[in-house]
């Protein structure tokens, strides 16, 4: 083997040198190590920091005060500096399972941890992330089962005058199965795009795990970008790799619900689908339940299954779109045609939670059929993976 | 838009609750900001920070001199700090067009920039990317031309044992031409996986933009996981969030290649592809140029085009394979059947540079015919991505 370890001794040089590493002595430590017990322990090698802290979403909030009132915001914990210059924290109590976010902020500058390579985007901000198994987390995990195929494919909106991208999965066998499958289309929240249900809402694992469990019929999930002056997450587009826009226009005015039609046609075109009501539901997390509770009412003949997740329903006298008129008559039409479940799903604390006890006060007020579910905690991912899990396993059936 | 205004104030304080960044102040910072004239200003805002530097590839290299030898590594700049706390570096000169890859370094400790959302993956290291566009740096760049489909997807390799993972480029147009397609199988390298191409090697930006300038013919293009130990990138099995296995068992002896096969038979039963050698090419850098040269010779009638990327030429008398046996006469059936194309292409500094040269001496001495493409610099992605860029061009005419 000697030819053979040549060629990796000089494959790792050339990956030290690129690195850098072997310059800032940065030697490899565990990071998060998540012990049996589900303690965690986060390291970081800095020898000449002065102080090194972490915080995420494992850690209990804390409320701050500001001018603007108080707000809770994320826990925040001390590394130990150890020795050799390595600085250590591990969590006081096993962590319950769950997908967690954390960063490190080493002398006030926040920084992802080095030793540990998976970071998601949410809007703007990349943090690390890891897994406590378990439970309803295990749903988050790739498992040894067989697995769907996801595509970032691009269609044509005649309606918004442009192409755009959206990602599709399709479920593991659909290749050459034959079949006609159902289809989710599942709706992103405002700063979001067609990147966030796949990677921070892990809708891939949780649909390859629950089909193989037979808790839910296999199904395509449509994923589009729900910002309809945008044509593609950032980086993606001919913009380049500028920084993503956060105040984007033409969000909830309309215009998307009004071109969501160009989407079910091009997804009944290129994919085996069920091209009728029964087979297909809407769903999405804040704008994207607005989005879903809107485009599900302007086109009652098209979605069998709606799910509202944390939704934004804020009705906005000041917009004008003729999706947003006579909301009550076309809800009226919309579940006089008897859909087969219209799911309100919301946590506790979210700043939403008043604007959907209104929209069931009206829909209880006109008699109109839903299910409500209700989960701890408020605007946040750990709700809408709770959500997809209990959502999906209902369709199709 | 009162409402949607409270919606958005409420949206952005949740984000900014997440993300921490009201705490420590990191009030945004444009970086890297590339300027008209394609000089470049790196910004980090660390106002307790004693040293901040930046490194990448943008930069002159450097030599070091250590206990092996002498190495070149890449050249670092000390960035400025400002009045408040924004410390900042511009490029003397403009720079060239290319893809680059940097990171800071904040008192010895390297971190991304926070500012930058675009990172890339190189086997364990995470970098920031930027491009600096004109020449052929614009096929690196999304434009605005039709865009091919990019799946991640599953085959079963009955030889192997086990369900791998592959990415797949299929054109604009593919799903709805009902054209059957040529293939290119497009091989990574040591510590590479099915990620390294679509990624670092921008394979679905180039493929877009020279199809889009008729400068290449519509094809698939597979990026299959050459690791036969591995069944997917890291994060994408069920081992879960840990780090890279850096040295994997099973990588250059002859698994892969003999397995080679299984994913050739998933591809022309799931995709519509010409199923003929004339449809097919298989390219590769490194140990999948070693790879490449191995199957294209073991499965004669399988391949009509060959590109060897600073291949990893080294034959392994200690290794025992049936794939690496009687090279020389494989070769001369291989080269018997007159492959429409058979390239060679290598950096001037390339540690395989001798690797090849002996190589080319073993084909030229049995007047094989190839083609032969030298580039200035060694065994790194702007080397490969320009291969990429001269080899597609030359496919399937």
């Amino acid at each position: 083997m000697k030819r053979l370890t040549t060629l990796l001794t000089a494959f790792l040089l050339c990956t030290i040198t690129f690195a850098q590493q072997a310059l800032w002595g940065n030697i490899p430590v565990v990071s998060p190590e998540i012990h049996d017990n589900n303690t965690v322990t986060f390291r970081l090698q800095a020898p000449k920091a002065v102080k090194v802290q972490v915080t995420g979403d494992f850690l209990p909030k804390q409320k701050i005060k500001t001018a603007n009132g108080e707000f809770e915001i994320l826990g925040i914990a001390e590394l130990t500096e150890g020795k050799t210059g390595v600085w250590e924290y591990t969590t006081p109590e096993p962590l319950q399972p769950e997908l967690y976010s954390y960063s490190f902020i080493v002398d006030g500058l926040r920084m992802n941890d080095p030793a540990n390579i998976y970071l998601i985007r949410d809007v703007a901000t990349l943090t690390n992330v890891f897994i406590i198994g378990g439970d309803r987390a295990d749903l988050y995990k790739v498992n040894s089962i067989p697995h769907g195929t996801v595509s970032r494919t691009w269609y044509n909106s005649p309606t918004l005058g442009m192409e755009r991208r959206m990602t599709v999965y399709t479920p593991a066998g659909y290749e050459t199965s034959g079949k006609r499958y159902p289809v989710l289309y599942l709706l992103h929240g405002m700063g979001g795009d067609e990147e966030a249900w796949i990677s921070l809402g892990r809708t891939a694992q949780i649909l390859d795990n629950l089909i193989a469990q037979g808790k839910a019929k296999p199904m395509i999930v449509v994923m589009p970008n729900g910002n309809a002056s945008q044509e593609a997450a950032p980086g993606e587009t001919s913009r380049g790799l500028l920084p993503p826009t956060t105040q984007l226009p033409k969000t909830m005015e309309g215009s998307y619900e009004q071109a969501f039609p160009d989407i079910v046609k091009f997804v009944d075109k290129n994919y085996r689908t069920i091209k009728s009501k029964s087979g297909r539901a809407i769903a999405g997390l804040s704008m994207g339940g607005f989005h879903s509770m809107h485009i599900s009412k302007q086109y009652p003949d098209m979605f069998n299954y709606v799910g509202l997740f944390s939704a934004a329903i804020m009705p906005n006298k000041d917009v004008s779109s003729p999706i947003y008129e006579d909301i009550e008559g076309k809800l009226k039409v919309q579940f006089a045609k008897n859909p087969a479940l219209y799911w309100i799903a919301i946590g506790k604390t979210d700043f939403l939670y008043k604007a959907n006890v209104d929209y069931r006060k009206l829909l209880d007020e006109n008699g109109y059929k839903y299910t409500y579910y209700e989960t701890d905690e408020g605007h946040i991912w750990k709700n809408w993976r709770i959500y997809l899990t209990e959502f999906v396993p209902m369709l199709f059936k």
